[in-house]
């Protein structure tokens, strides 16, 4: 008898019961003002996923010798964003609770915040590492609490002064800015100061969200706001690489890919590469 | 002294208190579930409209013959539903207010919801002329009540039994079909029967919303949700120029042009040729 | 506890036993000569398909109401042809042995090929019902026995003289219509005497193959080698829906949609309702 | 000892001496005013032609049976109008001289002012057949007097009254229809009374120009300025065929194919088999 | 009453009057040989500056703070160079003849000629510092003397000897090279010597050109003729901002941005970005 | 009389019998297993570089000085490998017969085996310089024995231990990276060590493979496999010009260019400079 067709990330066909790492798919990008997209981001990776090797030259590490579980996409509502971020917090609980480590794929910026509000439910202590080129502090954005461009102001509403961590960020307004210097540990342009940081955090456990337009154009046009400017393959890799070897790291995501924006498919590709290399970190631990 | 930019659909560069025909554009399409893009529809008319004749051949009418007033775009909030179409219901009212008649571009079908919130305020008798691909009559969406697939049912709720009169449907679950035959007039694929409707509604006040995916997707690919076999260009025109000179036509919208989707740009060239006809029709009355 | 990512055309998501119809995809294009893409066809169909209602308004059918199962991609060699064939007839002749109805998304038209080669060992007397802007009977090309340009001779071969009934052709060396005046029932342009055949043939087991470039570009650009002057959706839909109603289908294909050719998606979405239509004629028969 | 690489239009690869049909390309759309890209045509044109057969099944008749020279693209100068012409005009006389047809590719439309400027100095009673969706009457466009949009207007000064027979036309400012009124035979939207237009042209040389965009957008979007409600392929396959077999051509040219907005290609094909039906009715006459 | 809809590059909407810096666009690319598409930046510009934050992190100071007028596009004749620069001479001269400092957004590079004439006027003793992937200094192109790849010579032919400074350049024929050997200041391929430059014309009129496909094409891919092995954005930004700190800059200008080559939209938001630390510069001096 | 249209890549239009180098393209990629469509690059290259510049700033040197042939593009067979091998390790035997140097322009990878079996054939002793992304060392790939993923592996069949030096490798199996560590020599990422290989085998005759690939995506998004991660430009650059500096290389190509997925063509400019510098060092040799 055939089997009916199961699609997951290259080599993550686990079980769940027995995987450590969970991925699943967030596809919603309702509250993005400026270039929607990012909702296809994680069907694409999937698909386009085929292209990529299993085996990671970087690390001398292959996918297939670990236990990795993909749940594919959640089916989120558009247009009710406390609908769908409660659609998410559900699942990250679910996961959290059967002590596994979920690893999202956005999506938007603020799918993130569903996430980080069922890690902080188990971990009270939560400390959030935050690579990203916009600091998303504002307090709202044309009105609505709930965006992309407040997630981590939202963030900080439930973390607190000093437990935010940001690096790479080259936009936003002087007073997201002028919010950092006195609420979170911002770092301008690159990853400067992440090992002290690392250090630092060494005792709490962390939400390590990767918003990759971090990452420079050049190498990641498909994206919904892309500035100029930003961190090149790998520095965005030894940057992963570091905090998850050396943090308690107990949930993470990848946002703001945004396929329509990438005709070439090299943002795609990216994207696959950087979440290769952060599976085989988590799982080699 | 040098004046600012103005950028105005072509030829509408009346000022508001002499213009008895008011476009304004609503760029939102934030509960689009499947390919959003509608938001920039709007901007890219405005913008395309450079490469269109104000002259009509088939009229044989000018756009610059006649008072039109183009106000911009509203700048609407993303991830907020209720707020967007709040803002369109101000706008809409403030322009039925002055006894003008409010030409909205869309953004996604939902839009249309905000502006007939105003018009049936200030005409509680309105009757509503829908030509759309989509019969658009869902009760929610992915649990939400607000939704580009729940437009007409929402309009339903404000209008009543026997006042939506919909042609071209050519897409919705068995449900819509079934509340249809009902609550509303809806004629399969095509205008038939139009001319008969038109004769009936005579003397009620006319809300004309045409969603663009009425055409088939040959001569209309720019939008969220093609469906092959719709109508051709003249027939949507011969369809609309009916309603506006036999009815008293006193709102009326374009919505769902999805630029992003239309690399060759045709689409937004029908688009504009069909509000120019529009516009003109109107004025001549 | 949670399951895998399974990923179907919609609503086809019964268990392989209980299903009447058979989808899989042969993502194969090796041998096409001018624009190849068509291996992409079945996994962006089965990924758009999430646009599509499952409800159709022609038939007043529903996909969710019959047992359909989708067995996804074929994963098919590309560069040795003998191979891949030989991986489809494979699987056609387990899906035909269980009393099944193999449909099969191309792929390129050779793919045809393979499924024919596993329909006709069963149903030694089948004919083909064939529609197509191109001939297909070329004997060789390039030096070639096997391409997609010789699927049809090659079926020739295995049927033999006066089994294949070709509709819409409109393109093709001379050779190739020659040929057909002796050896294949050959409609030029249009489904003109379908009927006919239909009545014909009514007797036999019919593999019905369906190029979708028979369809006139406007409607159907994403194709390796448009022709224009084609038929549009409507006539297609009646003209399919003619040959499943009245004749005996044991099989069919849908084949060389080429999505990289289809930036704005509306071939796919074509392409998709033509399958729900079929998949409803057929599982309503 | 090898060749070098020698490119022409299918099958077109007859010496000169033997020709009596002469290809050649015209890549300039200098004066372009909305989106430029006819440049580019005439390339593609030849490089696309690879995929069409040399066989119609419309004619019966075969390109390779015919002699026909392609000499590939003028090498013409952006921003100098005067220059670009002029190098036009001393081919096609070069051409005419020598008792050929020219067969001019566009570029853009004002490149015809080239090639009638040199048949009217041969043919002084030459009659003008105009198949476009566009007048271009104006007297002068931005200023400039040589522009796509007064190229039938400068004809007219080389042709005088009566000689221009204009179909298809459906754009245009109204001072343009109002001139068509007194001093060319314009037939708006389609090719009503071209036969009678044929009849009565039957003494004199004809020079036949095709503006592509005569098309509909669905058929042919890959323009400069697409005007929805144009003539469907066979249409003006019929119309071209016509006047080629009812009158006596001298020259003739298509133009206005801008392959950058038709990224399907389906444009490229369309206005590759008008040549190849054109080619082939002048061949056999 | 509702007021006209005025688009402006962010944050610029200062009154003409009160405004030190005048932005304008020069959309001409009438005599690109290659890639046309040039015309379209200022537009896109302007629309797309909506994603643009007007707070720079670079430099700690925000748009908003400061008197910036955009006066929005000239329209330009395309296919009349001389008519066209006439134009933008004219405006050129308005603005310096206010005191004001003109920022113009091409456009090709040819734009460039039409306001240096200007600046050339009223300041007779100009030096032009010049960031180019391209040398620009044939003496004619294709027969032409005005064209993209003429500027710089016919710059030349007004500022005199000693008084170009090029830098970046990595392109062009070696008759170029050699010229720039005797009569410009000529830096292959990087900003190398650039403070010594400044230091030496600090006491002279300053033009500034910025080709910006000086860019590297990985970062700036949407240009007419990318040139592997440019600059990175960084590099340009700190060259800019050298220049506009040391010199006395009285009109300045960003040209050759082509949209139509800039899919996802990278060059665009860099040419932005460009721009607004420009504005920030030169406003807070 | 005129001549019949010639195209080469930019003034290489020398006799074949006079040149010492001889440029060919071999337009297949029918083993492509992923995106599909470097079968297009050595046309378009030839088509694109018109926009190149024959003048080197690099090597002041000009292509219009050497005497270079180009022999245009094989038709090779789609679907029967061994058929389209045979075609070009004919036409390579022929080249190297004259002793003349074959410059291939691919298509995919695999043709490089094609001239390869031609080169060991001549030069028995060939050792082979392969910069790449890939390590291309499995044994077959899906079954296939030829495939671009294979094309190392069966050069390794033919020149055997220690004669393959492959640069910039950063993806393949375990069993690649295996195999390499005793059969080749492989420097990961990069070009480390190249100096001292080029001292090493300076008495064997080379064969110059160059996957562009190698590059990083955002200089070269248009290639079938994008890898993040790569070299630049320069760096390839110099790369290139050492190895044919220092070496004996009888025989090179450049492959895996995929127009189609390159919209802005910047991947294409990018292989026509390597192209360019390329044929300078080897002529002025």
């Amino acid at each position: 008898m055939l089997k009916k067709n199961v699609e997951t990330f290259l080599g993550c066909d686990a079980d769940y019961d027995e995987a450590r790492l969970v991925i699943f798919g967030a596809p919603f990008d309702s509250t993005t003002s400026y270039r929607p997209g990012a909702r296809f981001a994680s069907r694409v990776m999937r698909a386009e996923s085929y292209g990529l090797e299993t085996y990671s030259p970087y690390q001398n590490l292959d996918v297939t010798d670990y236990k990795i579980f993909d749940g594919g996409d959640l089916e989120l509502c558009f247009g009710d964003t406390e609908l769908a971020l409660g659609d998410i917090t559900r699942l990250a609980e679910k996961i959290l609770g059967d002590e596994k480590i979920p690893v999202m794929l956005g999506g938007e910026h603020l799918v993130t915040l569903g996430a980080i509000r069922a890690a902080v439910k188990k971990f009270p202590t939560l400390a959030v590492i935050h690579f990203d080129a916009h600091a998303d502090l504002r307090d709202d954005y044309l009105g609505a609490k709930l965006s992309h461009a407040t997630v981590m102001r939202r963030t900080y509403d439930l973390v607190g002064d000093g437990k935010i961590f940001q690096f790479g960020i080259r936009s936003g307004d002087r007073a997201e800015f002028l919010f950092a210097e006195n609420h979170t540990r911002l770092k301008k342009f690159d990853f400067g100061g992440l090992e002290k940081v690392c250090a630092e955090v060494g005792g709490l456990p962390i939400y390590l969200t990767i918003d990759l337009d971090v990452l420079d154009p050049a190498v990641f046009p498909g994206t919904g706001t892309p500035e100029a400017g930003g961190v090149n393959f790998l520095q965005l890799l030894h940057a992963a690489l570091k905090v998850i070897r050396s943090c308690d790291v107990v949930a993470l995501d990848l946002v703001e890919l945004s396929p329509p924006y990438d005709p070439s498919g090299i943002s795609t590709a990216t994207a696959l590469k950087i979440l290769r290399e952060i599976l085989l970190a988590l799982s080699s631990k």
